[in-house]
């Protein structure tokens, strides 16, 4: 772990993701250019304050007066977009120094990653002297909904309870982007790029405290610094479900690490004491990130270790009951009563247990009786999970009738729909039931969010 | 393992899979009815050979003429469809021995899968005395694209090296629709239902032998003929690859499997030692039987452990190699040969070595330009595996010009690529580079391509 910073506190960073103004240096009026691209993507987020275009060689671009310099704007300007050529950067920082800029997300590349650690260090030395906190540099920016910023790429507007943190632009945006589509949404999402100046461990604090994020996703090489990392989780891991994906766990992946952002990849043991010292769950790909992300992005975790499977596929219905007690958790059977109850609701064909398969034929009407049925009869269940294994219409509208009247989680997965899967998943997203592909993933989303204890 | 079959001997199928007329019993002209999808699928696979609807109520459907029987045609029915209630089951196939059909796949329900193993001993019996083969019953039915047969849903028309046997329907049309719409395709499908008479093991056997199968992708709850399928097994386990996803693995897993389709779940650790035994290879979820499947659709299994990884992406490049060494494969370091060449191909802000970390500015040509340099100065590399990892156009172009000089096989991970990505995707995989949607699953397709020796 590096330890470049000893400072220890972390930082305030309210005027980062609350900022009141923009200012975007190097914004282009050329559409090939990423300094467009910045530019337009805060437009259409619906940015509320000003925009300040910097760019000495226009008047006006995307509609907004453009300013040569920051000093020129002569306005307050909380947050600065950073798209020149790198070895301008410095001098950018040391000017929003000047004009009060709070702080800046360094998109440009040219730094530590290409092996100009002077060039860097004159970033941060302008950053220390100026007061300017700085993400990046080398990074693909941040976005946060809840205050209509995005100084990154793609475009993801869509509110949701994820915050993304990650040393990789591309797994950051890859996994907003699936969010945005998928219904569910951000919180926020921060690249960290090269990290030169604020890191993990600030933004693990803001969006612990933050009201708008629910669960925060990360993707690390390494920990920039431990001590930090160790008291910001502790507080953090706390009361906030954290998930985290290492990258560089073997030999060859640390060295590539250590050339990706020049970070010290740490060993893989010492970071997974780290993590449970704070409380922060490991994963072990970018799916299970994701998976278990868009869970405890909608549900909160919770005590319990019970599940219920009803399912229009037997086969998918032994499978997640096979992941789901291969996990810890329980597939218990139902009691006579419920049994007896089940049976008179349902069709003479369906097989009353656990997993309920009500076969091929089943309506979405089906599982939403059923439901109804058994949150009467069975309160121990603590989680309903759904497999639509079939093209099986009004799967979402029969589950936002359910969601008003039981009160556990119910989350689902949806295979071998069709075109009507295609429509269905991400509105049941949409409407709070968690939707996956398979039933393996939705068997280790339940058990992201049941704790497995009661 | 149960023994119901003790010939022991797998069963031909040919007249199963290249049936040269078809009757569909229970065919419907309302389009709400299962019997006019089966039909309709039919017809729109363009069947070439006669196609006989059996319906007493009609003269017409779907512009065929109908039948009230099978023995009302009057002319050679090889294979039959049944679609009539489950009771009328054992009627149609005594029916169907009595005009010689070879084969029926009844995918009526109403058998053992409720209780009713009386009606299910007499579809068996009738089966046996008229020598007629049965695939189900209660079954998802067959489709075999080379022979242009769809007894079954979705309809999936495009050719693929990947045949799927499964005793869930809903497992086999979900993996067969995702092949398809990934342009992978198919060589055939089954969905055994309650294997009242063709098993898994005679199965295995034909699309062992069948020269448009590549690979063999099982799911199964349990061996039905032990004796049988070792048999087979040693036979096409030595000259094809067989993947095999097993449900029921828990004990609740193995009691759902016992309702599912009656059939006894095998214990874990004698299924597991029957796999090894005949060189199946066991997989741990769908989405990976559904991954490698696609890769030795694609790509012949092949000695070698070495792998390239070439990235736009570092963070999914280093994850890749997390995943690749975790798997035995070896991502070798590239010689000093190999790094002063693409110095010289590449421009230097790149990172140079393996994973090759091409930047998130590379167009799909430095790709091309960088596997053209490798396969002259380093002929050790066994497999390419490329990372697009932002919106790359072109990177099917550019992957075609390199097959036709490369002679290793090139697979790619496609993420973070929006609406570029979700063209490309499915255009690579049918222009002969299996491609996945994260580092981790392609990093595992390449573990199944490679033997992991030399």
């Amino acid at each position: 772990m590096e330890t470049e910073n000893n400072s220890n506190q972390p930082r305030d960073l309210s005027l980062l993701f609350n900022a009141r103004s923009v200012a975007v240096v190097g914004a282009s009026a050329n559409p090939e250019k990423l300094g467009y691209e910045i530019l337009n993507n805060l437009i259409n987020m619906g940015f509320e304050g000003p925009i300040y275009p910097i760019n000495p060689k226009a008047e006006e671009i995307l509609g907004l007066k453009a300013y040569p310099s920051l000093t020129a704007v002569g306005k307050p300007v909380d947050l600065i977009g950073v798209i020149v050529p790198g070895k301008f950067a410095p001098g950018v920082i040391e000017e929003a120094g000047k004009v009060g800029a709070k702080n800046a997300v360094v998109i440009s590349g040219g730094f530590r990653e290409i092996g100009n650690d002077e060039l860097e260090a004159a970033l941060v030395e302008a950053a220390r002297s100026g007061g300017v906190g700085i993400i990046g540099p080398n990074c693909q920016g941040i976005n946060y909904p809840a205050s209509k910023i995005c100084l990154s790429w793609p475009l993801i507007r869509r509110k949701g309870g994820m915050a993304l943190i990650s040393q990789s632009g591309t797994i950051a945006a890859a996994l907003g982007d699936r969010a945005d589509k998928e219904e569910i949404g951000i919180a926020g999402l921060v690249a960290l790029g090269n990290r030169c100046d604020i890191d993990e461990a600030d933004l693990i604090e803001y969006f612990g405290a933050d009201p708008n994020t629910d669960v925060i996703a990360v993707y690390l090489e390494g920990i920039r610094d431990g001590k930090k990392f160790l008291e910001v989780g502790k507080r953090v891991g706390a009361k906030k479900p954290v998930l985290v994906l290492k990258g560089g766990r073997t030999e060859r992946g640390r060295k590539a690490a250590e050339s990706h952002t020049r970070s010290i990849a740490g060993r893989g043991e010492i970071f997974d004491a780290a993590l449970r010292k704070v409380g922060f769950e490991k994963v072990e790909s970018i799916d299970e990130l994701y998976d278990c992300a868009k869970a405890l992005a909608v549900e909160p975790k919770r005590p319990g270790k019970r599940v219920q499977v009803l399912t229009s596929s037997g086969g998918s219905g032994i499978v997640a009951v096979d992941v789901l007690e291969e996990l810890g958790l329980d597939v218990a059977p139902l009691s006579e009563n419920s049994r007896k109850r089940l049976a008179e609701v349902l069709p003479s064909h369906c097989v009353v247990g656990n997993p309920l398969d009500l076969t091929g034929d089943t309506p979405a009407e089906r599982y939403r009786e059923a439901v109804e049925a058994l949150a009467e009869t069975e309160p121990g269940i603590d989680l309903y999970l759904l497999i639509f294994g079939d093209p099986i219409p009004r799967a979402t509208e029969n589950c936002l009738e359910l969601k008003k009247k039981v009160d556990r989680p119910i989350i689902a997965a949806y295979i071998g729909g069709g075109e009507v899967e295609e429509a269905e998943f991400p509105k049941l997203n949409g409407a709070g039931v968690p939707t996956f592909p398979t039933p393996e993933r939705v068997a280790r989303a339940a058990r992201s969010i049941l704790t497995g204890k009661k």
